[in-house]
């Protein structure tokens, strides 16, 4: 009963042995792959995007890091929403590859900016010119960190907004599959067409043994991407088992498979919760994380039998009354089984 | 036939046996995993260092880079050999990282450093104060960028000089092993007890996928190289696949038998070189690696056979008279066979 | 009519005439001037802390981004309230100088800081270790941006907070002459013996050409401090100017003088507003500076007449309803005449 | 008996004289002062660009990095002599302005760049793509810091080879006038005709308390220079006292005198030095220093009589033969008089 995180979960078996296949013989170092051409071939594809450049690398931090990097400039700000991984969990890796870079924190219920905290918060940008930060990029987290989603209609307003402005934005992807699939629309729709210039676009939380692609609609400044990335200690000598897991990852679908398990997971896990007398959900179940809140002795159980998940927030305690409610956030991945979903809810009833 | 770099070989079926054994089931993200608590056994085991602290990224470039930034500070300088890594080819990465520390450059054949270099350059530093930048820290790559390595007392001459002047050492040991098996010393002997604070151990292009371990014997600033770790993007969430390529790495001396082999390549490759009428070694073949020129001909056979190699410099044209000496680099990793090598040498002989 | 700010007023000519007085023969540069030595004992003497270090610069925002650089890490936060001048009014200076530091933003009524809003903020910092950025330093402004000003338990309840959690604070005295002679303090209540470690000593706004002293008051890094404003491009070669503006600013009371001259104008210019129909003060008049409303046809008056003074929040139109209430920051300096003032009353009422 | 640096002058009485005048009344901050108008045009009419965009600032570090901050980017490189101030003497301020570009040590006579070592540099840069650093702006400094000076033919030869691939360059001219003086060329000529896009115009060393003028032959990127000014904490609020300082420096050629009596102290000094016995140069006397080494016993009568000036390197000693050769560097500024030139001489010979 493995709750924590998706990123505790194990990869795909398509995915490890692809990386088994990579290892045979030599192969030219630093991306020089022919897998990776394969690789952005299938992005421009499945993205209808022929020009977007690919880029790989191992984590969503540097994923977010050098794509806002490439945005923005040190003097100017990033606007995202207050719960943004950007903001909340980076540990300032935004600040450290933009150069100082500060990031304005929106407002908006379920981790999703509200448009009219969006226009305000440029409205007072700079309103002072040389002497304040100026309007720099526009960061959109999809999913969210509370498992809310926005549709391409949510994020074509944010992005327009922006674009007023004159400003550009990004997609935070970490979990981009888990929300494709719950919309059904196009990877196009839901970024390039919807206004997002660059997207991270996760891998790892969703059956990846570690590789984030780098999207970049706007090609522009493909090239300072990669300065930056080699300079940041992101690019790979032996990168064809990033490729290669990429290319698994994006083959016959298997990444919309992943996805879909792990929501359904997370439905079920849901579905389940409301049944407990007492629990309520704190955010609705968009992708594969799960918000509620049920009575204490549910959690007690829960973790005497060792299973994995936080409290949200970390400080309640195991201790008091056992019909208080204790709030939880559990995240599915693509492997959470039904027997260990229905173990977890048996524990808590 | 490959020898662009070591970083182009396969990783060791081992390896890839114990990434796949990782994948099994769940485990906590970000270095929490078991694995993680042997790897740290293991390395202190190793190197003879029960406080060391140990941490694990994916490159050498991250690996190098955040060591040094926690050992200087941006106002301060690191002494390296003008042929260094660091210096050549890392995009910058140590000026990002450590907030834009200056590199002094220092001389010495083969890319070793000429201890009276380092003097003087010491001396010189600060001279006038507040005015200039600061003595920092001393990075020595061993196995150097040229193929040759320093013995435990080279390193401990330089990290003398380095102490009387209140200096830490760094080692970027991307190749370590390779020097190691070749000097037959212990780790601790090429390493701490030579008066290295902290070291770089290489793993990627020694039959790793991507790991790299930065061992810190002194390790006050453990918590703060963390932070940088994180803050760089370089903490990996499945970080199980990291720990475990570096388990079966140290379990039964494979890192050595990896070098070893890898070695035993070039020593064979380059006493065919010199078989080769015209041929001469640029450097001493200590490791795995062999800058050696040849005449003309014998390059245009090899290139036309697709054998992978740099000239060195990178600018000599195929174009030209036969007998004319073009100079180039070859490296052999661990899984270059006698025949590709035996092979290599009938073309170009 | 010259309420803009009181950095738009003249030097006093106390100053101008020790900047003569300096100008005579030659001297050593870079603060090895004499009358440096004697600025550093009078300002030790001012706040008896013999022990202080005080170094001169020639902005607030290189007073207060040096001090906060050799204070907080990178991957550490400043707590700062939402109006402070380091978040609103430096362009990013404060992450510029720290390397990226973030800043928290914390509430509290007319730009002080709520003791409430400061806990809860520490609280949340870091609770989840490495992924988050970590606690720093607080920075208070006294007087604030909003004319109010803390008094001396006041500032040590947020210290404490602070210090609870291990984080030393910064005062920003831009305006720190205006709120001392109000509250009839001493300099070290007001400072260290109330918490604060570092102060940026106003003096630009106050009656100088252009020098504010950084006193710290704990030396632990001084000489990072000095490495950092070289580094910085703030240590002046022709020093003696900047050190005989202080000393005159020190001596026989001249900056208490000035500033009790700009606040008893402010004072005049606030009763004077209050006595229009319909106007009100937006905060309390504590130091020199006003925020007030008052009905448009007196803005319309004041800015035929070529009046000075900032429309606060700046996009407030002159066109519209002649009562209705359009608000305003006026700033008073130590020339501020009562017949201005006065001249100014008789045009708004 | 003062020649220990031309920033131990004083400033000229035209230039105190502008500051007072500056002092009535209020005016508005941050550069919008009328002064300050007349300034730029001055500039552009000096220097017949009448596009330039013109900047203030307080020293030549703020002045240098700056400039160079807006040429070039984080991971290209900044090509200027081993020997520059911005290598030597700026505490590595260009790094940290820069975000940590790399400088390339060029070589030459007398702080001089040989067009051969830029070539050969540039050539050097990033010839393996992303691995590299890349290439960035070169800096000249004129005159240099061994009292040399480039003709317009030698800068436009640099530039030239610099802007073939396609780098921009700048001049650190904090010795300009003196270098301008003595060439008896028009401002243009040595500057943007010759290449230059961007110029620290020196005043601190020259006559004035302490301003630099960036002039912008090219002024793309001013917006950014201007952000990167106020991030930096160098924009001054009382701004007319900067601009009150400028406008008496250019009015009537005041630099240019002040620069010739520099000069004129130089050569008299040098003069004087070649007829004591033993006695030579070390570099040409082309500007406002020297470079030139005299008999110890020489030195130490100086130095009994408390003349004022640095060994040249530092560590020379006092204690020795007497006859022993000890080389100074010697720095005259506009108000060294004759009288203290002989008195000077009258002791070393």
């Amino acid at each position: 009963m493995f709750f924590a995180s998706d990123n505790g979960g194990p990869a795909a078996p398509e995915v490890m042995a692809a990386m088994m296949h990579a290892n045979e013989g030599t192969a030219m170092p630093y991306g020089a792959d022919p897998i990776m051409d394969r690789v952005r071939a299938q992005i421009r594809e499945v993205f209808e995007a022929p020009e977007a450049e690919v880029y790989l690398v191992a984590t969503g931090t540097a994923a977010n890091s050098l794509a806002l990097a490439t945005m923005v400039q040190p003097w100017q700000t990033i606007y995202c929403h207050r719960l943004a991984h950007i903001e909340e969990d980076e540990c300032g890796a935004p600040e450290f590859y933009t150069g100082g870079s500060k990031l304005t924190l929106l407002e908006g219920p379920s981790a999703k900016i509200d448009p009219e905290s969006l226009r305000q918060a440029i409205d007072y940008t700079a309103r002072a010119g040389v002497h304040n930060v100026q309007k720099g990029v526009l960061s959109i987290t999809n999913a969210t960190e509370t498992g809310t989603i926005y549709t391409p209609a949510e994020v074509a307003e944010l992005t327009a907004i922006a674009k007023d402005s004159g400003i550009p934005a990004h997609m935070d992807g970490a979990r981009f599959a888990n929300a494709l699939v719950r919309l059904g629309c196009t990877p196009a729709e839901l970024t390039w067409e919807a206004g997002i210039e660059a997207l991270s676009l996760g891998g790892t939380k969703n059956g990846l043994v570690g590789v984030e692609a780098v999207v970049l609609f706007n090609p522009n400044r493909a090239w300072e991407f990669e300065l930056r990335r080699k300079r940041g200690g992101h690019l790979f000598s032996k990168h064809r088992f990033l490729s290669a897991q990429m290319e698994a990852y994006l083959t016959d679908g298997l990444w919309l498979k992943l996805a879909r398990k792990a929501n359904a997971a997370a439905d079920r896990l849901a579905k389940g919760i409301l049944n407990v007398p007492g629990a309520s959900l704190m955010h609705a179940v968009e992708a594969n994380a799960i918000f509620a809140s049920w009575p204490r002795k549910g959690h007690r159980a829960a973790q005497a039998a060792e299973a994995k998940y936080y409290h949200w927030p970390f400080d309640q305690s195991l201790e008091g009354p056992d019909d208080e409610m204790i709030s939880a956030r559990l995240v599915c991945n693509w492997a959470t089984s039904d027997a260990e979903v229905d173990q977890f809810l048996q524990l808590i009833s």
